[in-house]
């Protein structure tokens, strides 16, 4: 049986659904507009581990156990975590895996890795060979500012159009069957690169990614824009998500009044977070947390999340290479 | 249809074919004990490229589209590109893909990447997912070198434990049909850490996965070892190598007659190599070069190919922290 439809999306013929989640956030995601929708708040961004990247680390091992005992199932029923993080090798990723002691697929989207995972697993399980995933990601601001910019300390002035890397973790529970939301269908994304070279605004270099998967998207399930109740990309933060309304506009279609990004729905106004949120965890904790209450609860029937990535590193922007972006799109429906 | 098996392993319902593989390599490696099985050997590590990196990604991206050719497809044929590379946030990969254009999923995995990427791509066509991907790692000498551990010109001594990262690239197109060696079986990888701190020496940190993988293989599947012609692990070199035959013989299992390392196949003895080659392209040059000739030949007709990476980072290094290690496995039938 077929399950793909156009050029780059799947149609699950029995939807996987989601039967957990877990999230954990660091302090000043704490004290953001989503307090009420995480499962753990740390009150410093160390929580007793002797760097930054162990505390990520314990993030993620914490999320992915949490929302495995959360459903009430032991974590030897996981047949596979597939999951991935910002730091260089996945660091915090693979020293999180040690501790959870499963089958294990890494995988590298930068901040769609989230989607990503939710993506492979669902192929995993709607192809008859899992019966139980759980999908992770991680981001540490200290962590990533560190690795990808200036020593955190320096405390170096950051530009308007910059986005603040959210502290924090995010995993769901992916299963053949059980109560929640249903993967239904998924788009898979191509490198887009509209030759943007400046690190601090990765928004706008991702918008053009996140749209052209929307686009695909639509085009290949034959859904249009309303048949969603709300569309969400992952990081693209106020710039962004201004360009893809704008993006799609162009295309006489009009997105503004069911599409949000997550990187603007985590910090309040005088939080200092510039343009948005960014960081794997940005789409990880919005969705475990905010988006999936909603759907559990019936306040959204169907949702599209779209993890967005910018695929840069130090040594791509130092040979003064562009941008390559990429973004996954996954649909939940309830 | 449940095609897990035991607890780590899948046994393919219609298994997908290897319908065409292309590689290159540097010229050390076309120097070396297989230069007959490579389709392109570069002059020089730069091949007109500005950066080792560059050249890397170049090397990728000519793979990815010389498979597709030889088998007489067009690049619009294939469904999905999984890939990946050593370099930080797979930065080879991604300027690769740039180039390729069709929807992708990035893959981090280390040295295990190709197998990774093989493993997951066979679950996507037998799952009714796709009718075609590509399979690709890279990894490049003194890209990987300066990342790692030193400034490749300074020419720091190595100690003879230590391998030496492959120049090179291989790429597999799987299909729903055609002719080639089958993907009958895989088997997942979990992380093992034995607590082993020296990257130079990462042979003996991965033989302990490896030989995880390969147990739960033969429990999982009912497999003995003699099952297969030939069994190949992707980078241990010598000391790796040794050490896995050894683990075997605790178990009271004698490996020594069909198993090698694809990092002893690589380099001649007077190359300097020390204990042999490593890095992402390892098993990519070795399996699409000398073992799928050897296949399409019927020369061998069951082959086990297991990917063998170490997932350390220098932070993880810096931090004192020892290599968690992974291993993914196919088996491959003519």
């Amino acid at each position: 049986m077929n399950k793909k439809r156009g050029q780059q999306s799947i149609i699950f013929a029995s939807p996987p659904v989601i039967t957990s989640t877990a999230n954990i956030v660091g302090p000043m995601e704490g004290d953001g507009l989503l307090a009420e929708f995480y499962d753990r708040i740390l009150s410093d961004t160390l929580d007793n581990n002797s760097s930054w990247e162990q505390c990520e680390s314990a993030m993620m091992e914490w999320v992915i156990k949490t929302a495995v005992t959360k459903e009430a199932s032991a974590i030897d029923d996981v047949d596979y975590v597939l999951a991935g993080d910002l730091l260089n090798q996945l660091m915090s990723t693979h020293f999180a895996l040690r501790g959870v002691g499963r089958p294990f697929l890494g995988l590298y989207g930068a901040c769609s890795t989230m989607v990503e995972g939710m993506l492979i697993g669902s192929t995993l399980i709607d192809g008859g060979f899992a019966n139980k995933i759980v999908a992770a990601a991680s981001s540490h601001h200290d962590a990533a500012e560190r690795q990808y910019r200036f020593p955190t300390e320096q405390g170096v002035q950051r530009p308007m159009v910059s986005q603040w890397t959210v502290t924090g973790s995010g995993a769901a529970v992916i299963s053949v069957m059980g109560n929640g939301p249903r993967i239904t269908a998924a788009t898979v994304g191509k490198i887009v690169d509209m030759g943007l070279k400046d690190p601090n605004a990765m928004g706008p270099a991702m918008a053009p990614a996140a749209a052209d998967t929307l686009w695909h998207h639509f085009e290949d399930s034959g859904r249009q824009p309303a048949y969603y109740d709300m569309i969400y990309t992952g990081d693209l933060g106020s710039v962004g998500k201004a360009l893809v309304i704008e993006l799609f506009k162009t295309k006489g279609v009009d997105l503004s009044t069911n599409y949000e990004d997550c990187g603007c729905m985590i910090f309040k106004e005088d939080q200092d977070a510039h343009a948005g949120a960014s960081g794997c965890a940005s789409s990880a904790i919005v969705f475990t947390g905010y988006i999936y209450r909603q759907l559990m609860q019936r306040k959204l029937h169907r949702v599209l999340l779209i993890g967005t990535g910018s695929l840069h590193s130090t040594t791509s922007y130092q040979q003064k290479e562009s941008i390559p972006c990429i973004a996954h799109a996954v649909a939940l429906e309830m």
